[in-house]
């Protein structure tokens, strides 16, 4: 079957003139009375129809017993009948000429294998019919548009309409987002609840948002992904106009176990996941909480075009605690400019801070707040300007938010204001009051840095150029393949590629080695003289991986004598190890340099993900690595390697000289370039990789690959 | 001026059965006037008078023209005049027998070097008199004891009894604190804005709530120690009986340049404080939501035992987002034993998920809650059970709480119980109706595990022996004093030892350091030859601390020829540094082994700080270090060690050996043992260590001291 267009076809679902509920009922308490409740109670301004065996209204509602019997053209039929019934309901549906349906009884993939076969199959038949449709297993959708005030929904949801675009992967927990998102005011476009994800994916909703007018922000709550690659390519598209923040569960050990009986959900490496979204300009956010507070922000203020925040306050402890975070999450406090520190001095009190946070002690006033707030704003090092409020009194709250709304009215548009009201009265209506709309206002000044630290990356990003991502030229990568195809010899198996198999590959992609040759362990010392010394050995040995573990590889070798009392080493650790020295590597040592690690790990879901980091054998103790998903662009291989802890190595620490950075910059893009073009590769692992001076290049002094057959999808 | 015995003299400050507020104002909005009413309509049950110029009744109150005119013994006096008047008015309360006072004027310390004066004056006076005072710059203090009922803070706070002792060193924050708590419906015993804490510090109130038995968690709000040695001994004393929470601020540097603004706090370093309150027992948390989330679960319920949580929920998600910050944060959620997962199966439907998390699906009830609870809680590996809730549709959440409450019961009383309500609605109040007593709920799956790990690491602490520290022998102190009193020669300054000097210092703490001698350079090639290669050599002149960044150690000498070309190197790589070459210290090059570091940083106000951590030239890169206080007990230094992410190379990385790790634990001990015993010290390094294979012990191979006068303070 094939799919429709991304997001195609969900304007049926959204705004369907006519809706019929199949499986409505009258019982109190089930599913279906409630849905039918819901959608009457909401307000829906279209049509709406229950089908029922025993065809009498329900609640005002007419009932028939087909959906072919309804006498109207149905748009969008909601289906909560058991689900044996759901298949004959589907193709009722199909045979009217339904546009869309939403499928929320559940028993099928979630619960087991003939489930999945039933999935299949209702999916299969809706696509043939050119039906769109949200589930099975899920708890409906929501429309807020006064136009179509849809809420076909079973849990008792309340939404205020507003420009967030919400879908969860959880029924459940939608509700309790929807229903905390009312709580804070949030106002939403449209929810969905997409369940098993059969048809209408994670990836058809952010295209029709990216395109929907009502819609500004995208939340999503996620378990998996269906088609990840999809979403690599389409988040960013999206995200350049929108942001999108999400929560991806399953992240660790026991969550994926849950995640997988609760949803039969893949388990991408969360590292990976970390990746995709980073490199597709999506917000993570590490909790539910969090998911909130950006909404929060991002829904009615821009995202700040840098990292500088000015902090107005009335009291100095909310003050310091929120200048801790904003430093903790990599945001700046700057000193403010004295003139704008004068102009605080000229109508604050004596006992006043004015350099930033400007704590305007108990008596502040919102006429102080608005002139404060105003003059922090005009600060050019400033990029967000926070107010916090700490009722020092009864008395005042309204006066000062209508002064917090006044001065954040004064600030450049470009720059977000936001608040923080530490009082368990909530947020008085006058903040909502004054020329810029609503402020964001949060519980705890360490809310608004996080909030403000995600935007901030945001936004970084998204000013950011694409960079462009190295390719393989087409004769390289058939040599590539060529290789790796007599490797694996018409096997379906995985293969470590031989020490030539590797140095052919990696000559292919344009990545130097250290001058090697593989010979018989009894011509070693002969060919050592050849090279000229130093020169490091390494037996060969058939499922020998791991060489330095078992003291394979020696170092530092200068004469004839010394390579041949190696060699006879290596025969002995080789044979300890219960293998036979087949050959042995001689290669020249590579004195000097940094030495780096840059690596490819293939996830089945995710492809070729990959890794950058110092080198030598202690690289996992340390965990000074970064990751990206294949294509890495120029801009994100500089960033990966930027982002490391060992950066400063590169740069010439205390008397080293500086190191050629752009160099092993460079190797991440060809080893993108090769893992993406040749998907056979399943792990490459360069390292140690030798960092020279700069301008001298890289060095790979180690590297082995793991190939296997490719399965085109 | 002596002070006070810690904790002594609170009583009637606390519970004082005659007030006087000096300074009560009849204008409205006034801080006197606010303060009056708040102590007259929360129920105060001593007797309450005024003392104002002007003698006329105040809303119900007696005034008298001044303390000593009031017709009873006044116990407490409450201090809002102006800051001038203050002075006068603590001679008049010391005249009159007054026998605590709170001076909640501001215009002290806090603004200039005169209010710091006029602070130290007032503060005398009182502690002449043998009164306590609180302040002055403070918001006041809340008794809720209904036998004094007392409200004596300006803000209009709002606080139900309970047994959380709360102490803010922000006002304003405080009562957002308060206000927060009540919101929250935690009990408040005690609270006291502390202000700038002339007397009465956060020790005296640790110390006087250790023996309160009205409260049983202790809440902190900090921005500086008075006296962090003091704290340091009181701390782990009362946290071994009651946990105490903190959030301690200034912890970047716009937060430190605002505390140093706002309350002229000490910079301690913030790795210091870590290490203090780590040591001391002390729950630190990185926000103020973090806060009431720990003193919420420690106010009702016991801290786990162990790792092992146990979740019980009625939807997918959330149990999903629980399971991941749980592990995130360190905790465990085990699979149940088999035999309970059986239990749960044959009254839970097919759909369920029954290993952990334990997830009901939607149609869970009140029952299945109860029954899932007591099972899941009566598995050993669980240490503790969450609770989700999740509406699914609008009835049911009273029923559901009920049952928790009911499950919650039947689990074993050492084991914590706390509860996820995902609803905007609040908590239901059969929450607390069960045979546990109320149960505390958190508004987010992640709030619950962050609280959780901060107990269970809690309970541990509380759980381990003290252990104990190496001290120094008297005859090694002697020698170790004597050295750097030489070396200082009576000056007044700061000095970097000689190697001469480090190498007697250590040998004296019995620190062994690798062979060595400092000759002159041109006898050093024989120096070598009697000490037997391969040797080092290092290039001593005055001024020269960081050798290796000028090149001034070399390595690997296995000749006398290849010492003579060093010497030779050396005095032209010093010269090109400027410097010239006075001796050279000859070394016995220490082969293999791991290398580590072992330092002291001196804090001015918190002594010193011991760090041991992956040596080697990256130290500073690798961040990988663990900071203790001195004394650092043997079980403290074992954990220091156990921290490192460079531990496994010590247990054997890959083919390597297991190394010496009790040696370098050791180590640490008798660096902890030599800083604490001498506070010249300012600085130690002994970096590279080398630690070689177990039995073998640990080698120094370079170490340098800078030691300063000490002043006793």
């Amino acid at each position: 079957m094939e799919r429709a267009a991304p997001g195609s076809g969900l304007q049926a679902l959204f705004s369907p003139r006519v809706i019929a509920v199949v499986g409505a009922s009258r019982r109190p308490g089930s599913i279906g009375a409630a849905l039918l409740a819901n959608i009457r109670d909401g307000g829906y301004t279209g049509r709406l129809f229950a089908v029922h065996p025993d065809a009498a209204a329900m609640g005002g509602v007419p009932v028939y017993r087909s959906v072919a019997a309804v006498p109207a053209r149905v748009d969008l039929a909601l289906i909560v009948t058991p689900a044996a019934a759901v298949e004959a309901t589907v193709r009722d549906c199909a045979g009217a000429g339904v546009r869309g349906v939403v499928v929320i009884s559940a028993g099928f993939a979630e619960v087991s294998p003939e489930g999945a076969a039933a999935q299949a199959r209702i999916r299969d038949l809706a696509r043939a019919a050119g039906m769109r449709m949200v589930g099975p297993n899920c708890m409906g959708l929501v429309n807020t548009d006064p136009a179509v005030r849809l809420f076909a929904t079973f849990a008792p949801v309340s939404a205020r309409p507003g420009n967030v675009g919400v879908l969860s992967q959880s029924g459940a927990l939608g509700a309790a987002v929807l229903d905390h998102a009312h709580a804070l005011g949030l106002g939403i476009s449209t929810f969905v609840s997409v369940g098993n994800k059969a048809d209408v994916s994670g990836n058809d909703l952010l295209a029709w948002w990216k395109d929907d007018p009502r819609t500004e922000v995208i939340a999503l709550y996620l378990e998996s992904f269906g088609n990840p690659r999809r979403f690599a390519r389409l988040a960013p598209e999206v995200a350049r106009r929108k942001p999108i923040v999400a929560v991806k569960s399953g992240r660790s050990a026991a969550g994926t176990r849950a995640a997988a009986s609760h949803s039969a959900a893949l388990a991408c490496v969360d590292v990976g996941v970390d990746a995709l979204f980073e490199q597709a300009g999506v917000i993570r956010t590490d909790t539910l909480e969090d998911l909130f507070d950006v909404v929060a922000l991002l829904s009615t203020q821009p995202a700040p075009h840098g990292r500088g925040v000015g902090i107005v306050t009335n009291a100095g402890g909310p003050g310091i605690l929120l200048a801790d975070a904003c430093e903790a999450h990599g945001l700046t406090v700057p000193v403010l400019d004295a003139s704008l520190s004068d102009e605080l001095r000229r109508f604050l009190p004596e006992q006043a801070a004015v350099r930033n946070p400007v704590d305007m002690i108990v008596s502040a006033t919102g006429a102080d707040y608005a002139r404060a707030i105003d003059a922090v704003g005009r600060d050019p090092s400033v990029d967000a300007v926070v107010a916090v409020y700490v009722p020092p009194l009864v008395t005042g709250a309204e006066e000062v938010a209508a002064g917090i709304a006044a001065g954040a009215a004064a600030v450049a548009a470009h720059k977000p204001v936001l608040t923080v009201f530490l009082s368990s009265r909530g947020t008085p209506a006058a903040l909502a009051a004054g020329g810029r709309g609503r402020l964001p206002s949060f519980s705890f000044p360490e809310n608004a840095a996080r909030a403000l630290a995600a935007a901030a990356s945001y936004a970084r990003w998204r000013d950011r150029p694409p960079g462009r991502a190295m390719a393989l030229r087409p004769d390289a990568l058939a040599r590539v393949r060529g290789v790796i195809a007599d490797a694996l010899g018409g096997s379906d198996g995985k293969q470590w590629l031989s020490a030539d198999a590797v140095e052919t590959v990696l000559a292919a992609a344009g990545i130097r080695t250290a001058p090697s040759r593989v010979v018989p362990p009894e011509t070693a010392p002969e060919a050592a003289a050849e090279m000229g010394f130093p020169v490091v050995v390494k037996g060969l040995a058939a499922g020998l991986v791991h060489r330095s573990d078992i003291g394979a590889v020696i170092l530092g070798l200068s004469t004839t004598q010394e390579v041949v009392a190696a060699v006879s080493a290596l025969r002995s650790r080789l044979a300890a190890a219960g293998m036979r020295l087949d050959e042995v590597l001689v290669q020249r040592q590579v004195e000097g340099g940094v030495e780096a690690m840059v690596g490819v790990v293939s996830d089945p879901d995710l492809g070729p993900l990959v890794v950058a980091g110092v080198g030598g054998r202690e690289v996992e103790l340390m965990r000074d690595v970064s990751f990206r998903l294949a294509p890495v662009t120029d801009l994100d291989a500089a960033e990966m390697i930027d982002r490391l802890r060992m950066r400063p190595l590169l740069e010439g620490y205390r008397s080293s000289p500086p190191a050629d950075r752009a160099a092993l910059v460079e190797l991440v893009e060809r080893v993108s370039a090769l893992a993406d073009a040749a998907p056979e590769i399943r792990e490459l692992d360069l390292n140690p990789v030798k960092v020279l001076a700069a301008g001298e290049g890289v060095t790979v002094v180690d590297a082995r690959i793991l190939a296997a057959t490719f399965a085109t999808a």
